[in-house]
């Protein structure tokens, strides 16, 4: 469900335009939510048939990331990684091609620090401001409009970008220079991943000593460990069924990159590190393209066949 | 606010008489509300002085714990240890000599197993029916009826106690025998000993990269892995105060016994391993008392006053 | 090989009459150095066939341990638990009854510290010396004489036994109170537990990477790390053989002991703890009884066959 | 004391020439052994006044690497780092330019595999052969002339370097394929971080139960973890004294290093991750400079001072 333009922007006399380049799952429903809004929006896709649909919605069909950011005052990228969301913005006919004074460009690709460093340079360079935008949550989120925003870069593109934000996502956060936003991101999953770590770690100790791991969910559910994050993955990971909406690898991935943070600034971390043990113990196993919650089975590996 | 007796009891001809052994903050509370709900409730503790506010209120003074269990048709008891419960239930003037055929005792300290299963037996051995029901909550949830009952004993006297728990607490488990309460507690108080460490480790990742710890309490709390625990402590662990709810021995004990469970049944725990280190250095460090949010420390302990 | 009697022994008129209660697979090697240097041996055990070999190579039988102690000057004891240490020492029959002034008894039993305190305190209330003295050696050094003895309790028993420690030892350390011993050798077993996991972990690396296991053995055994036991063991760990010569169920039992141990003075050992989870796991895989190195196997362990 | 030259080599008509690039504390003992064992050694280093007491003892002056590499058969290089090894070989003036078909290169220094990769490519290309070969030992075993070489490359260099690694080492390995050198060396560092930290661990353990270190160290010298490196650095750390031999700063390097060449294969290495975190907490207090046994301040680092 959408959200309805704030009454702010209908007084305005007219609206920015907004290119969207990159219409993987999660940038079309992005788009397409800022289309609802009553946005001016036109589309760019490499593949180009994946904009048909939010064409024939109502969005202006873009030819190149130069010319779609050359025709419009905001510019989004969602691209799948680092390689991507460079050669969109700074490749031939890229978006920077076509960036100047007074526009912006807003990454929300999930990448890394040095790669969203490399990218603001050459948009500044073009005159245009900059904004990194990870985003916390996945498909589910994208098309209801209740994405979390880590924003970090030109604070005047955040204020023009924020009525964006608030109809593709739930919360937004301005978090200073180029950078902080895949820092945030990279806390907020090591937590994330030591907490799927401890929650399996425990529910497997509950069934080993003869508890019901079903009520094990339930009772963590009740209390002050309660996140929502147990109660969707723990009843399918008692049945052994990690459907990936978050591959494992990609945790893993996280970890590791925080363990680094934390090594560039000298700080322990035991619990990551040991958790990070765990996930490569899994993806040793073969469980790296499952849901990270299959990190469970990690705590019940079998020893080798051997004649022992 | 206590909540009404349930219209299925009303429907009764008489109302149980309910015994209340063990009156410290959390049994005058739990007391309290039996009473407010229109129970028959005869209350003793030890220091008798703190029979008395409850009295005026309307309940009944036992003499003994002996005499109360006598006197009454289900009895409860709070203590604050394993001794103290054992005390009270097998002492002399104990309540499992006014015990019998007919009657129940509930036992919702926190104890051990083996604690547990040998009030069980003198219990039992009196013909009274038996039920461990550690409790998940502390003060506030106490007095606001929303406590969280782990119980384990005797099913028929489960379905009994059932209406009085639904008095104290907003929800309760039946886990099966004796012993099965206890276990269930340690099990979650494991993965919340880890979600903290984890959630500390992340805070003092994220402050030392140059990112707001307040900030990072926010995001966490808009998504996944938001839980009322970090939206409760965090902000007070970013001030470096922590008023003890749960004291971090006590957190540290706990996890000691899920390890010590865990070897019991070959379980490899490496999470918890690691995170007990933590809070041992914590200990080590004399935030014995603290709250257990106070393990945050543990990641930015200086070194000694030394010469090199 | 046994040692000759040392000559300031030769110059004594008597030589002292000792006392040897326990022929295990230790025991017997221990007292057959006793009695090939020259002693008079009193030789007991429970099942009195295991007395035969000895008392054929010249060593007296006892009846009982309490005749044994009360016919010897010293006596000592090898005994394969706690509970066969205390009742050899304090049961009916026990040697504490044959103990008095002028007497000594040595236990050269491994058992925890509170056992030795026990035996200590109702040794020393019958007027004799009391000595712990666990050995570090396996069979072979027994049978060879190059025991290590961790000594503690009185110190001039510790005097007057010490041409016995020489001739069944290479070296004998005394340590103080009694319970030091038994601390030394936790201490040193953490180390060695330690060890053995990271060599084991070094191992894997190695052969991950493409190098070949036995080389590293090799060019570990030149330099600052060598240490007999990779030397020792290496060759047979490469090649999947575990032969017990220290179980590595017991090897986990002393570090969960050290652990313990640990928790007594608030020290945190982040290495002993995730070391400790690896031997659980080993075991937990079916090697408990295999030697500790059968540890190697815990880098290797295959998920379990499932339909993922 | 340098060793003689082989008995085999006296009967050969001419000796090989050789290079020695490089003149630190490492590279000058080194090139001096040679030049004590009867052989032609051309000296170079980029500092000309380093050369200056060799050639009194009768070695040649190089001018430039690549000089250096013309006039000789057998070129060695011991530089301090991956760039000054890049430099040195593959430089403008750089030895590759100097080699050629019938030509060998044998780098000493201690790179990691990609630069090591690289070298190795640039001498091929010239038609000359290629070894690493990493040593194990710093100063004392470079003077004795008992360096451990840890070599990779071309066999055929590998034998025709035999006796000169013999002149300068008690053993050499041939490791196969460049890069597992480095690989070698990672592993036997991370085993040595490994036992470093359990060591300090024990002896702080015992310290804590009230065991004298010293005499831990003893127990430790006599049995199966005697390791040469125990009784070298133990005394002094009992002192807390680190004079820096190997910095800890180093050893934490290669403990990350070995844990990401763990991750590249998927294998999960739980001790070192954990040791690993002590080396950095050791390092964020301010003991990287310290030799690596310094580890032992990490397990009684002191909380800061706070008002708690």
């Amino acid at each position: 469900m959408a959200k309805p333009v704030p009454a702010s922007l209908e007084r305005e006399e007219r609206l920015p335009s907004i290119g969207f380049l990159g219409l993987g799952t999660m940038g079309t429903a992005m788009a397409r939510n800022l289309l609802k809004a009553g946005y001016d929006v036109t589309v760019w896709n490499r593949t180009t048939s994946k904009c048909d649909a939010l064409v024939s919605e109502g969005a202006k069909r873009g030819v190149t990331p130069k010319q779609t950011a050359a025709a419009c005052d905001i510019t989004f990228a969602m691209l799948a990684d680092p390689a991507g969301a460079v050669d969109v913005a700074c490749g031939e006919d890229g978006a920077v091609k076509g960036l100047g004074q007074g526009k912006g460009y807003v990454d929300v690709s999930t990448v890394d620090g040095d790669t969203s460093k490399a990218i603001c340079k050459a948009v500044r360079a073009s005159g245009a401001e900059f904004l990194e935008a990870p985003v916390s949550g996945s498909k589910k989120p994208a098309e209801d409009g209740t994405l979390i925003f880590l924003t970090a870069g030109d604070k005047s593109l955040y204020d023009k970008a924020a009525p964006f934000f608030d109809v593709m996502g739930k919360s937004r956060f301005y978090l200073g220079e180029v950078g902080n936003g895949a820092a945030m991101k990279l806390v907020v999953n090591m937590i994330m991943g030591s907490m799927m770590a401890s929650f399996s770690e425990g529910l497997t100790l509950g069934k080993k000593v003869g508890l019901d791991p079903a009520t094990i969910v339930q009772v963590v559910g009740q209390g002050a460990i309660a996140a929502p994050m147990f109660a969707l993955k723990g009843p399918s990971m008692i049945k052994g069924s990690y459907p990936p909406a978050f591959a494992l690898k990609h945790q893993q991935k996280d970890i590791r990159l925080a363990l680094a943070m934390a090594e560039d600034v000298a700080l322990p971390t035991p619990v990551a590190a040991s958790v990070n043990e765990l996930y490569k113990r899994a993806q040793a196993a073969g469980l790296g393209d499952q849901d990270f919650s299959a990190i469970i089975e990690a705590f019940e590996l079998d020893p080798k066949q051997s004649n022992h």
